[in-house]
């Protein structure tokens, strides 16, 4: 994995970067577009096409980046909107302020708008077939919009006055985390053109890996600190969030993380997959801090 | 136009509320975005899409309908974020409490999100041709992202601190305002199969309605009362906002009003469209209040 990502996130980054550079936009606007996409972060969405392209020996071409850094570009702006002041209202995000602290909230919400359709137009402008192009545009669609996470976000924020059923908060999850993970296993089924067998066990692992990915998260909200993690922990106690660990008890999350693990790696024993990259992503979910 | 708009409209509006109301999301969501779109205003943007089709004797059907409909989605997630606190902080809009005054900020901010995604979304679910689609989706992306209308937002804000020439002042809108209205026919044009020197003329026709749009705009600003508006008005001066009569005086705003008019009746005389619905959209800038 980490020569994978040696070899393939530079020119990642690179293609981003002078995308975002090429754009005849306000200066202001790129640079708090900018700012939030270079902060960084894991690129798991974006790592997770370039697996799956590699498994099935598809090079990680400039169509394929431009695929990867469109989703990038979509969870950046889901990012910078949740972080703002009437959303989850954080000051810190991988370690640095978040957009609305270094460029105000009216630039904020732009930035994250303008992300948003930019994910949607830069699609349109590789060099894909147009069935591929459209198949791409209208899953991220319904991943990212009313039907996916938006809805998602939604029931998050109502969720906080309620206390959820373990079967809810996995609703809740499935779309607002597990939704872009699921789009990126289909993004990289559709650029390695696979079979149906092997677009639905993806888009299986995509989604155990995303619920898999949100135990993760709750569990190390309660175990780490916040800076290993580059921004606010104990936050979901103290806010009244519903989470695995809040449902299950902390042992009962870990044991729930392993079963999803199970299951996901299942899916890539039938795509006889475990030991590619895309194996390698179940080894994200280590017992850090226990 | 009268009976154009009584043939089209119900069924425009129809069209809308059954694909929001199909929607598989949460339901406060659906309700805060079927509440902005269904407040209603005038439709320009969709109407002349519908007009251009009904000059090239294009019949409104469905996919029409549809393409029309993304476009006024489009445009209403732009009205819920720039009525935000944070940004216009707008209390009123067409007579009615604004989205964040009944839904709270939060919801604002995801219904503005969620109608952006889904009105590219809409368009690959149309049965247009992938050619079609794939243009549309393009062309609108560029229009509202942030080498179009979000660039024009942020140097609308960031005006608000400068004294702008009219050079400027033109440039602004030209993105904020006059983007979409060019898309509008963009699409028109697009789903009426026209020649190259039509496209262009209906470019150029678009680019300059919008102008005119932005100047009367301005004006009634100047000249007209709250209850007639549905808005609040004298708001221009009142934050120190670059505007066409406060450059121009209002005198000379309206003799700037009156050229534009007449190069885009130009435009429409050259297409041999002026006695078309198309030529009505000019009787739009009558001299009310004055």
């Amino acid at each position: 994995m980490k020569d994978f990502q040696e070899q393939n996130l530079p020119k990642f980054e690179k293609k981003i970067a002078s995308f975002l550079g090429s754009l005849e936009a306000e200066k202001t606007l790129k640079d708090a577009m900018s700012y939030s996409v270079e902060i960084g972060g894991k690129r798991i969405r974006p790592l997770m096409i370039m697996a799956i392209c590699n498994f099935f020996e598809r090079p990680v071409d400039d169509d394929v980046l431009v695929i990867a850094g469109s989703l990038e570009l979509l969870h950046t702006y889901s990012l910078i909107h949740d972080d703002l002041p009437e959303m989850d209202n954080d000051n810190l995000r991988r370690g640095k302020p978040t957009n609305h602290k270094v460029y105000g909230q009216a630039h904020a919400v732009l930035a994250g708008d303008g992300l948003l359709t930019l994910s949607f137009d830069w699609i349109t402008r590789t060099n894909l077939g147009d069935k591929a192009k459209l198949d791409l545009i209208s899953f991220l669609g319904k991943a990212a919009g009313p039907e996916g996470m938006v809805s998602g976000q939604v029931a998050d924020i109502e969720g906080e006055q309620k206390i959820l059923t373990l079967e809810q908060l996995q609703r809740v999850h499935a779309r607002k985390t597990g939704a872009l993970l699921k789009y990126a296993c289909q993004a990289g089924s559709i650029l390695s053109n696979v079979n149906e067998r092997e677009f639905n066990l993806l888009v299986s692992f995509g989604s155990l890996f995303g619920l898999a990915f949100q135990i993760y998260d709750d569990i190390l909200d309660v175990v780490s600190t916040t800076e290993k993690m580059g921004k606010k922990v104990h936050k979901d106690q103290s806010e009244n969030k519903n989470t695995y660990p809040g449902i299950l008890g902390l042992e009962g999350a870990y044991k729930m993380l392993d079963e999803v693990i199970g299951k996901a790696r299942n899916e890539l024993i039938r795509l006889d997959a475990v030991d590619s990259i895309l194996g390698d992503f179940l080894g994200y979910f280590e017992r850090k801090g226990n």
